[in-house]
């Protein structure tokens, strides 16, 4: 393993369309990792031809990067004992460097909860960036109005009525930063309406239960069974946390009667159900499933995001909120927008101009040729392994036989491969049959990676 | 009074360059107007003459933007009855609309706080962005750093280290959303920390002492005297926030013995001094004063702000932290950035690229000719007013005869310009003597309204 890349723990980007092409990537990957002190003084480094197999290039590319920093200095290599970082070449750029280093990034990614990076629509975004800085009034730069600006909240409304059935008006958006500010607004909100518990489902992020918990919400979990998420248990919660469309991670859409259930569920007592409707453009073989919204816009709180669509670093999310609420998240939100104007206008512009459908079109034939490589690929090659949860969404579950989550898991670490198992999901109480499964995000990696994490995953799987 | 358009609450941008001139921008913000209920069915206008007066523009072209909508069928004009709004003309969008107007914008603003948006750089930051965008490695695009791009945070701590002595590393800085956020954040950190009490100047702005308030501290005030902020009675408080280069709003340094005495009381105690350097960059007449925080940076948290320099809708500030504080900054941020990595990447360019320096100093240029315009105007027109504070900042202060501020105010309302006094920016239990003033801020009209703006102030003048 001394001689595998993976465990160098360095942060290696190579992007072939990147300028300098390969060799120049890899060369700043690894002065960085010396630099940053990833590598330490005297660290070996794994010969060219096993580094070249393992990063799938070419001998010759590996061998230059390295000529390239040994005549910089950074590496040494000697006759016999091989390519080595130089000793002392390590200036520590500031004291509290130790305590901040970027986390190494594995050579292979299928975590999910992240589209395709790097299709990114990055002149398309620009253009729309350029449109929105053209025709902008110059008080859009000023500070805002919290609920985020009226040319984002306008346009959103009418995406979200034809893509999503949500049933909205530019004066029950609020703009967020990204779902996660969505949610916090939410518990802030529901907590002092006297509300004291959120149900959540037996599957879903621990992150957005820790956010709900922050606010002092208790967070039980509602039982999962063959139908899904089993919502009518409910009694006394204030509120519901489901992610209709598409079930995260186990992937179905909540079953019709369970539907009904909960928006009679919230007309009864009035509870209030929040629709994290976080990947619901991404449908692949069957009927598009309205969000649940449409269905009682007077209590049902529909929260999308950009995270998926376009990219979390956008920070770009939205909610739209029965009109009783608009006001109380906007006031949680702070007096002000948090969220920076241009990115909205820009938003605006990206939906308005038709360029966002064209977007969420090319990623949906992306992801769908992954999915149907993945699952021809899992049926072909494990046949111990079931695909499920694939008829939409960016993610597949992959049942495995009993117990065998966690040594799975560790051999894609070995390799290089970093995958998720369902367990990271599950709530601590859930009410749910145990199983053994992987959370599969096969939009994660780039277009040039794909093939290579789909071989990774393959090669662990029973 | 009804034939006033400033009491007609229309928001109206003229902007001379704005697409189709000064008929289509007066014809758009009439039409909105009348489509929000801004202007309600059956309410009379101004006629074309008295709201060319008022605009300032030739009476020509209210005429056509009048004859326009009555074509559209959004006004009516009939012999007799001047021009009113159709009845029955407005559909409203939606039930909510009425809670969720616009706040109306006055025909001018002097209000403090904000620069010359319609001097924001939009091409020189849309060069920024294409270049940004263009190198950025695609998983910038992720979910990222709570302390913001390390990018951004290298550049800044560069910038601060050589235009405000800020000894900064990237690993100490935390990008924000703003001021706000940064002290809400700070307010967190130091309520968990059990700091139970941060004290304030006599002169602030209300709202960040009630985001310190929301985090469960409580804000005394501290003296201000003729030397202005007085640190010196600090004890046990935990923190104190205090405008070291240029109080606010007053426009005067801390004193250099005032200095040394905060510092001494927060080594002595342990204490903690938030440095609010929003305007730091603006300095006309005197030698720069560099940032308290240079003086210790293990006991000083240094707060800036793009709000003051570009535009506060970008939404972007900054913290340089004692490395002790900064992980608990990042932690209190929440797991993951909150400010989108696109308009960081942007500033982040502008910043290395120094068309940030170029901006700030042609800013520099444009308010100081502003600054003088009003000092020697209001020397000139109004003897009885003393101009204080100019020696930086975007604002000024103008010091009335006892009990006049009030009503200098609301004739100034009634001509459609809107000033606040200092009475606004005065802590409820503020140990300072009484004064009336004007705190006038100089930087935030457009240049085309600038003149206007001044004009209006000196007519309202004693």
């Amino acid at each position: 393993m001394a001689e595998s890349w993976a465990t160098l723990g360095v942060d290696l980007h190579l992007e072939p369309t990147g300028s300098g092409g390969l060799r120049r990537g890899l060369t700043d990957a690894l002065r960085d990792a010396v630099r940053t002190g990833r590598l330490a003084p005297g660290t070996r480094l794994p010969s060219s031809r096993s580094l070249a197999t393992d990063l799938g290039i070419a001998r010759n590319t590996v061998a230059e990067a390295y000529a390239d920093l040994v005549a910089e200095g950074w590496l040494t290599a000697r006759q016999g004992s091989g390519t080595r970082v130089t000793d002392h070449a390590v200036v520590p750029p500031a004291a509290a460097t130790r305590h901040h280093r970027e986390p190494a990034r594995p050579a292979h990614s299928l975590i999910p909860g992240t589209p395709d990076l790097a299709a990114f629509p990055r002149t398309e975004w620009l253009k729309a960036a350029r449109r929105a800085l053209a025709t902008a009034p110059f008080h859009a730069l000023d500070y805002g109005d919290p609920r985020g600006r009226p040319e984002l909240r306008t346009a959103l409304a009418g995406y979200l009525a034809r893509a999503r059935g949500v049933r909205a008006a530019p004066e029950t958006v609020v703009i967020t930063a990204g779902f996660s500010q969505a949610l916090r607004i939410l518990g802030t909100v529901l907590r002092a309406r006297g509300v004291r518990t959120v149900a959540v489902e037996s599957y879903g992020l621990a992150p957005h239960r820790a956010l709900l918990r922050d606010a002092g919400l208790a967070t039980p979990s509602l039982p999962y069974d063959e139908l899904g998420t089993d919502p009518r248990p409910l009694t006394t919660e204030g509120a519901v946390l489901l992610t209709p469309a598409h079930q995260f991670p186990m992937g179905m859409p909540l079953h019709p009667d369970r539907r009904s259930a909960v928006v009679n569920w919230a007309r009864r007592t009035g509870g209030l159900i929040l629709e994290d409707d976080y990947d619901g453009e991404f449908r692949y073989d069957r009927q598009p499933v309205g969000a649940l919204q449409g269905l009682d816009p007077d209590r049902v709180v529909y929260l999308g995001t950009a995270s998926k669509s376009l990219a979390p670093g956008l920070r770009l999310g939205w909610m739209v909120l029965p009109p009783s609420l608009a006001e109380e998240a906007a006031a949680a939100k702070g007096g002000v927008d948090t969220v920076g104007a241009l990115e909205q206008l820009t938003l605006a512009e990206f939906l308005t101009s038709g360029a966002y459908d064209r977007h969420v079109r090319s990623s949906r034939l992306r992801y769908r040729r992954r999915r149907d490589a993945l699952a021809a690929s899992v049926t072909a090659r494990a046949p111990e392994v079931t695909v499920t949860g694939i008829a939409a969404g960016l993610h597949a579950v992959l049942r495995l036989p009993p117990g065998l989550e966690q040594s799975v898991i560790q051999a894609a670490a070995w390799q290089g491969l970093a995958l998720h198992g369902l367990s990271v999901y599950r709530h601590p109480e859930a009410v749910a049959e145990q199983m053994d499964a992987l959370v599969v995000g096969y939009a994660t990696p780039p277009d040039s990676a794909w093939a290579g994490a789909l071989e990774a995953l393959c090669r662990v799987l029973p």
